[in-house]
């Protein structure tokens, strides 16, 4: 092509482009990745020069990632024509369409994850979390980080709210617990878990500025207790008798502390499945997850 | 207080506070919304001057929304110590802890989810989506928007999927449908259905970024279906008879396919219970949500 074995036209030089870091993702698109820092008058220049080649070349949408340390980029992108699509602690990611036809820009994370964990032990009894406000005992709930899984994400509150040295309370005389009316030592103590099931779900909105959360509620099992429980000597008081943490006022109170009480009474009766969890491969791109499904496996029993 | 009764003090004027406009949040912090222009020098003044006042108060967070037409004041923002938080198209929201303490500053939403959408009618026939790639037929999908209710995203999914012009086949003989040798109509038609239940759910990581995905199959049956039958005197023969569906090569192939036509199998058995739907008001708020649970309507029934 004429134009491209003219490296002089006119008697000016032809441009050579000067194209910014970039690698091609799954769906026609780009992906920038800034690494070194850039003046923005050499950003503007090669990020105009990249785009007549991305156009050239049929090119869809541009990712342009501008970790924090390239916060100078941020103007002149959005100056370019970027918007911003989302953006973490410590980088901002902001996207370009490049096509006529609307844009297949996948949607923001929606969602904010969260897990509360019920642990019941074979004597029926509910181990609870941390004290919330004033007498009122709570399940241990926290956040699912980006790629945790949720039965994990419980095992691991239930763990880190039962090692918080403020959570634990011990009855040092073994009779019927009334947490209310205890008084307790203190120890530093975790109790290691197995997810048994989710019981149930809730999704609500607007729970974090636009954003919407959906909160798992988990069945475990203790697996470590009684190891624990022989090596102190002691019996462990943050157990509490299941009928005790139903009675307290704010269960009442309360469709969704009502409605888990009367899922975990339907479960020591084994006449409630909630759904199990299995290893699997996915639709579109064979990745590895877990399907929550109900197995039935306590169904099959007779319900007593 | 003398300080404050002298506005002049060593020949220079006092200083007056201009502080940026801003909302206390429900957490001891505060939230900072730009809504007019304003110039980097006077914006970094004014911010200053806030964080004087704000850490006098004892303000824990700092909440700074900036939409995208406040660009120029990103990076001021960033040099006097601001951490991105989230964005959307049309803003960027940075944050600033204050105290000494660990940060509280909520997560960033982690999660997409997405819903898939399966359509039984009382023929025990499935409703299939579109057609992707060559003779595969999936059941519609589609992402949950924010602030949208999943059993709300499926119905919505699936009226959007059936409206798509080359999304519907018409078996005009109203013979046993095989839609790999018909010769079809095209027609503008919608589905109108109704959220029975979620069968399962699948949760993935890294399918977007770094953000999770939670995936929820949602079975409905149709409502509007019959009468739009009648009115246009045809048979749809979108609806695809389950064992053929069933036996396609993707659904041997793909773990997930199989689990969901298992299910199917089961429920249309009556002896599987998804998770139904509950209007609540939850935990700490009292904000309107939806439960899912395993009402086991089905399962009271005798299993044939």
């Amino acid at each position: 092509m004429s134009d491209q074995e003219a490296p002089l036209r006119n008697g000016v030089e032809h441009k050579i482009f000067e194209v910014l870091p970039f690698v091609d993702d799954d769906y026609g698109g780009v992906i920038v990745e800034m690494k070194t820092p850039m003046d923005t008058k050499t950003f503007v220049a090669a990020l105009r020069d990249s785009f007549e080649q991305w156009r050239l070349q049929g090119k869809k949408g541009v990712w342009l990632n501008l970790p924090l340390s390239h916060v100078n980029l941020v103007e002149p992108a959005v100056k370019e024509g970027f918007r911003y699509h989302h953006a973490e602690p410590t980088y901002l990611m902001l996207v370009y369409w490049i096509p006529e036809a609307e844009s297949t820009i996948p949607l923001n994370a929606s969602h904010r994850v969260r897990v509360g964990a019920v642990v019941l032990n074979h004597n029926k009894e509910e181990k609870y979390g941390s004290l919330c406000g004033s007498g009122i005992w709570k399940i241990p709930t926290g956040v699912v980080d980006e790629g945790e899984e949720i039965f994990a994400a419980a095992i691991r509150e239930v763990k880190e709210e039962t090692g918080v040295r403020r959570s634990i309370y011990l009855n040092v005389n073994q009779s019927t617990i009334n947490i209310y009316n205890l008084t307790f030592s203190y120890i530093y103590l975790q109790i290691d878990t197995e997810f048994l099931e989710i019981l149930a779900f809730c999704q609500t909105h607007e729970s974090f500025f636009a954003k919407s959360d959906l909160f798992f509620v988990c069945l475990l099992r203790p697996t470590s207790f009684d190891i624990q429980k022989q090596d102190l000597e002691i019996e462990a008081a943050q157990w509490m008798r299941f009928e005790d943490s139903a009675s307290q006022p704010i269960t009442h109170k309360n469709d969704l502390f009502k409605d888990i009480h009367h899922i975990c009474s339907m479960k020591m009766e084994k006449s409630y499945s909630g759904f199990s969890k299995k290893p699997i491969t996915t639709f579109f791109d064979d990745k590895l997850g877990y399907l929550y499904l109900n197995k039935q496996e306590d169904m099959e029993q007779p319900i007593s």
